[in-house]
């Protein structure tokens, strides 16, 4: 058991808890990360405290480093590719492109026989009338690129006016989603280890507020079926993307029980947070033991519990959810509590499985 | 929730654990170790590197922190008794004190009203010889001061001669502990809040190897009267030091279930490592909590689990505990594997709780 290095892109909450994982595995981190004294750097080895797409910073890691990671969706591909010549890179730079344009998202999904929503790429003003007309005047208009936590987006309904809607997100390219008669949302984490083993979590369901997830309940209330065709997306995905690592996907459930997947995201994932509370191993051990080479660990689930994010303010309820019983308090070293900021979650553990 | 700083004095896995613990509750922790790159300081916010009674040194980590914590019981008590002129230092001086000295320790605890093994303080080779002769020439001889993990003893039996005993211990205060026939050994994790509220895990069954603990095993094989003994015997203990933070106390138990007190640690401990994985709050946040001034978790099992120590080249079982289900491993970041120290410790979660 040697003390191997594993280098982390990003330095937020994720590569925090994937520090943490990372160490008590006895592998050294290094993050990289522009803003100094990150989340993730407080519990690191070091930080190389750069630009995610600085040339010199991504050469000293990959020197550094036995292998890297990242912990958001948004590094620059080029980034990737370029450490990639030098050091292993997981998950796949493949996934990234895939996961950060909506529209190469949604192809790959379809062409991997996982169903989404309907969609047309937008490039103009013309092609959003046409898009609104072929979805009877509704739909959600995007930006194909660097969206998260509902940020970039706009719906239409029925009688809405198309008129400037192309340049209101920035004339960038879009796209334009047909709505889903959703009556749930649940997500998946799983993971696909270098020898191609591919484990899943249970699927959690998700409440969203403001565009942001607020709770992961375990277990979601959906038929096994719903849960089984969930995990063989999660295993087309990955093996589709020949991936190593932890990835998150997300699902709309309807009425019938089918699914609909909505995105993936190439790493740990905030609905997996609850398997830190309610697993042997969480989904941030889940992803080092991956990315390392190392096997699987088993994703069994010894509780039922419900995660709650704490964005911006909440934090203020911190103290009082300490002071329940059977609730694992996480905070992620942030000082300033900006609104819409996630600060920390809160896991609790509803009962014993029997 | 302000980011306040915790100073840990120590930088071994104890301190590490804490550290960890320390960051998921958004507090800063700043490791004293005269070891450079201590597995603690791999996870802490800083180090300062220096010997732990270095007066600049402790000023230093008195004026950047808020509180201050031990992870060993053999730091100097002149070096926290400086410290607490200064910032809070939690657990009190007094039960480092009285953790330091095994004759200390012995009085303080049946003057508690909690039964130890017969002893004598030894002094010289005549108090050996007379004491030996008290106990039928049979018992422990052991260093009073800085013994851990079976160092610096000497067992008699029947027949032995006493002759070069005081010298071989090297001349320093001894103390000979009679002979306890006991039947298994357990141990018990208790933690006191600031504001005097005590909270105990279950009592865990140790196994030790050439004097360092192998196992701890949950639940004991004792009956609920042993447990619920433990427990007052911790509460005793704990509000006559008026303690702040979390104690390891081992014991004896007897043929009747009757429980002999061993020793205490005055930190959170070994046979506690277990409560990582089977507790929703573990030992190490438990003590973060009490020494932050934060309400005590609930120590409430929700599994069966055996926990294993890893020492020297157990580390080259990693990769078979690895492969298994429902074992979490936790490993030290220590680089040099050697024979007796420990490197990490695995929990196995046997059973889930009706």
């Amino acid at each position: 058991m040697t003390n191997r290095t594993i280098g982390i892109i990003g330095g937020g909450q994720l590569g925090r808890m994937l520090a943490m994982a990372a160490a008590r595995l006895n592998y050294r981190t290094i993050i990289l990360e522009p803003q100094a004294d990150s989340p993730a750097a407080q519990v690191a080895n070091a930080q190389i405290t750069a630009a995610y797409d600085d040339p010199e910073a991504l050469a000293e890691l990959a020197k550094l480093c036995d292998v890297v990671t990242y912990e958001f969706e948004n590094v620059p591909v080029t980034a990737v590719e370029r450490l990639a010549a030098s050091v292993p890179v997981y998950p796949p730079a493949k996934a990234l492109e895939v996961a950060q344009d909506r529209v190469t998202e949604k192809r790959f999904l379809n062409a991997s026989g996982i169903e989404t929503a309907r969609f047309h790429a937008i490039d103009s003003q013309s092609d959003l009338e046409a898009a609104l007309a072929d979805f009877g005047g509704e739909g959600v208009l995007k930006t194909r690129r660097f969206g998260y936590d509902g940020k970039g987006q706009k719906v239409y309904r029925k009688g809405d006016t198309a008129e400037g809607g192309y340049a209101a997100l920035g004339s960038v390219p879009l796209i334009l989603e047909s709505f889903v008669p959703f009556v749930r949302e649940v997500s998946i984490i799983a993971a696909r280890g270098a020898d191609g083993e591919v484990r899943a979590y249970d699927p959690t369901e998700n409440v969203h507020r403001n565009g942001i997830l607020h709770t992961s309940t375990l277990p979601a209330a959906i038929p096994a079926q719903t849960a089984n065709a969930a995990r063989e997306a999660a295993t087309r995905l990955l093996n589709g993307l020949d991936y190593v690592g932890v990835v998150g996907m997300e699902f709309f459930v309807l009425a019938d029980g089918g699914l609909i997947a909505n995105e993936i995201a190439p790493r740990v994932h905030n609905s997996g947070h609850w398997t830190e509370a309610a697993c042997v191993v969480s989904q941030f051990e889940q992803h080092i033991r991956a990315v390392a080479g190392l096997p699987l660990g088993d994703p069994s689930r010894h509780s039922d519990c419900v995660m709650t994010n704490l964005i911006g303010g909440d934090i203020d309820s911190v103290p009082a959810w300490l002071a329940r019983s059977n609730v694992l308090v996480h905070l992620y070293g942030k000082t300033e509590a900006r609104p819409g900021r996630k600060m920390g979650h809160v896991t609790e553990i509803m009962s014993i499985k029997a």
